[in-house]
């Protein structure tokens, strides 16, 4: 521990200071092994060369951020991409399991996962990210740790009402019921991206077709497409 | 955020409870540019297929982690393995730039990077951790995240004398003027492991032959060998 007459080590008091937003809301009830379709830690190790970002995937609960993550990793992999798909309910289980619901909580909760993206980043991996990270300043936050062009943000674009409707963690029944407060959409705002690198409005196919668009945009950072 | 009448939806709690022996001491000046031999984001890139680990170097503040765990990279990657240094210094600029260094701060900051290790393994690289982690608990914790045979530790070997002399970045001369507190080997112990999987005996040879040694242990994990 320092004494009192030391000067300061490290730059954590300036960084208190940083104005996150308040985040509301993330499905926290995932179990990561009903995730459909992961990638194995074996066919990871099968690398090829390419160049690192970061494919950010916000959009409300059940929206298919999830879904259309896997399938894209998926569809890289094939394509010799070494990707890594950080999943915010997965997390919740390693990384981030001291880590609450609290507003506090819930913005560390993204500090993290922006900054093991960036580890991941400098280990030379494509890393997708499928966050709810309701709040533009957030996002801006994580943006700016990568260099300009590496950072891909993808809205996730399913209205409410199919998230409510399609419900497949039973967490907006819940929420509806008032089981679960603060719920994105609900209780607390989403606020859309202004300016994405991609939207993918996932009423106009599958996710089959959203993923496909989605490796378009990744296409220039893998050598092998 | 979950009303009261919800069940618990992590593990945070229960795992509150784990008892991490209290780390004492962690080398904090580093300037992250001035390691001599890090391997660049474009070289990582160059990936081939491996077998995922973690090799955990522990010792004094001083004792050649960083310089061994650098230059073992440098030559893994020669070698055709991608491989990633996680640095305790390092990271205390970014993932862990909210951590104090209260005994809680410190434990948390070893839990976090053991964390990260793991998502780094799953991502199919060779993890290179450079952490004093004086404390065996709280290396076995880390240790039982990992599949028996993919946590390597290591042992930098060098004598408290050796590392005093050698005082790298100045610490030892701050810690002996009480400028800094609770220092391992000199107010806080160091733990040797009881069974490493290697033990680098630093004054019985170069960094570069402590280097080989360390690779040679991971040779069984690196196809191109």
């Amino acid at each position: 521990m320092m004494s009192q007459a030391s000067p300061p080590l490290n730059s954590e008091e300036t960084n208190r200071g940083m104005s996150y937003a308040p985040r509301s809301d993330e499905t926290i009830l995932t179990d990561p092994k009903r995730q459909p379709i992961t990638v194995t830690k074996r066919e990871r190790s099968m690398i090829k060369a390419q160049r690192p970002a970061v494919i950010w995937l916000t959009g409300l609960s059940g929206a298919g951020k999830s879904t259309i993550g896997n399938l894209a990793e998926r569809k890289l992999l094939a394509r010799g991409a070494h990707t890594i798909l950080l999943d915010g309910d997965s997390l919740r289980s390693g990384l981030n399991e001291d880590l609450g619901f609290t507003s506090l909580d819930r913005r560390e909760n993204i500090r993290r996962v922006g900054e093991v993206a960036k580890l991941m980043t400098e280990a030379g991996l494509i890393v997708i990210c499928a966050l709810i990270s309701p709040f533009r300043a957030e996002r801006l936050v994580v943006r700016r740790l990568f260099e300009p062009g590496d950072f891909i943000e993808v809205f996730v674009d399913t209205p409410l009402e199919a998230c409510v409707e399609r419900d497949p963690k039973g967490l907006y029944k819940r929420a509806l019921a008032r089981q679960i407060e603060n719920f994105t959409g609900l209780h607390q705002p989403y606020e859309p991206p202004e300016r994405p690198e991609l939207i993918l409005r996932t009423l106009d196919g599958s996710p089959d077709q959203m993923a496909d668009r989605l490796i378009e945009i990744v296409q220039p950072f893998v050598s092998s497409f």
